[in-house]
């Protein structure tokens, strides 16, 4: 197993040292390389090179540049495979088809920067907006806060690295039952969820219209723009948005819920999805 | 305080809801530029954008700088500035005296490729060999414990915005007696170190030798990287490392610590600096 790695280390308990064998998260990093056609000449560039536990790799390069908009469908990607057949390959290739329209500039960062002062959370949003995220059409969802309840636990059990290591975020799939369709570990939250839409778009199934994302920890800005790209109804977190996530969920038509804890939960925007009395 | 948003949410607590008036972490982008002299030219480069907490964005900015490695001394900076004076302004940016020798080749990402397959965990410590992290010296520190445990209760108690929104990092440096000599706050943990360090970079007081410093969460590459630029001896966090940070630290010379919860903690690498009993 790749994604864990074992070593001795020393754990004191009331001033005693005890020397054991323990299990840590692994984090290596992924470069993500596309390759594409431009002026009749063929262009192999580096994009990224983030820090992710090994696993999943081909998921989480794919996963990452849909997310991030670069790119929009299946039918654009000609091969995705590791660099090498070295079972340490830590270089993802993605080719896109020679006739595909592909415009280069989209590697740059989605924001953009105006002459006085720039970037501010309007600008982030307006970048957004013209990077192949839609606000989610109105739709009859209606989900029970019993099963919100129980999103946690039922993530949680079925974190096989964390369970061991302590050292994991996790982001699942769920339908409106609240059964988990699929999850994803990883040392950086963004790359659970990345793999696990990338894992939709590999077998030619986004969007996930209709499902629950969950997310174990915050919610930042980033979360919610990934979550959009995936056409999920619902975000769901164990702990805080910022402020950025809650607007960016308003404005998009997202339901954001939070802080899911025993019987409790907080609805920061689309609450006509959450089943209510009365 | 543009660190904290207020905005009615709702809460759920078994099937009812209740709206009220809920705090949440601000979350902007913050983007950093650098200004220096090459070939008798003038060069405004964007170097950086990040999501983070309005407040200390010049620390945050030089603290970005030096613990990339991409500037090293108080002495290169002739200016850390806000682009504009308005008050919402969310760009920094920082200008290296005319007479500085700077490499803008700094700017790339701090990780080769070997031409095989690349990107390997080895390479990104060879990498940071060559970029001005050095191995910390043998001293005589030794921490009790005792100080230890009571690092994470001591860091919670001073976080202002954690406690009214719960949705922040922290990041904070104690002396080996386990007095708090200052904290910085985060949506992003990195963000939080950086802000922490660049605060020091500002007074110029680095290296902060023989300190620990602590932050809530966990500790991957990128937070040991940043901590080793800052030259404290012992880093600390309530949750579990990675194995790249564990690699990072052993190899350093840092001592690493983890789960720090109660009476028991464990120590990764640089057991020396922990006072045993015998």
């Amino acid at each position: 197993m790749r994604d864990i790695a074992k070593l001795f280390i020393t754990t004191i308990e009331n001033g005693q040292p005890e020397n054991r064998l323990d299990k840590i998260a692994t984090e290596e990093p992924l470069e993500i390389r596309i390759v594409f056609e431009q002026h009749g000449k063929t262009i192999d560039r580096s994009i990224s090179i983030t820090m992710r536990t090994p696993g999943n790799d081909l998921e989480l390069a794919i996963g990452f540049l849909f997310t991030e908009s670069i790119v929009e469908s299946y039918n654009q990607i000609k091969s995705i495979a590791p660099a090498s057949n070295r079972p340490s390959c830590n270089v993802v290739r993605i080719q896109l088809k020679p006739d595909t329209t592909f415009d280069p500039e989209l590697l740059q960062r989605n924001f953009y920067t105006t002459s006085s002062c720039g970037v501010c959370a309007k600008s982030s949003l307006e970048a957004l907006r013209v990077s192949g995220v839609k606000k989610l059409d109105p739709d009859k969802l209606r989900v029970s806060p019993t099963i919100i309840q129980k999103l946690p636990q039922r993530l949680r059990n079925a974190q096989s690295v964390f369970s061991s290591t302590g050292g994991l975020h996790a982001a699942g799939r769920f339908d409106i039952e609240g059964n988990l369709l699929e999850i994803r570990e990883d040392v950086g939250r963004h790359n659970a969820v990345d793999k696990l839409i990338g894992e939709r778009f590999n077998v030619g199934q986004l969007p996930i219209t209709g499902e629950i994302l969950m997310v174990s920890g915050r919610t930042s800005f980033e979360i919610v723009q990934k979550t959009l790209r995936s056409g999920a109804s619902i975000l769901a977190a164990v702990s805080a948005p910022s402020s950025l996530a809650v607007q960016l969920a308003e404005e998009f038509g997202l339901t954001l819920l939070g802080f899911i804890r025993g019987n409790r939960f907080n609805i920061y925007s689309g609450q006509e999805r959450i089943h209510l009395p009365g």
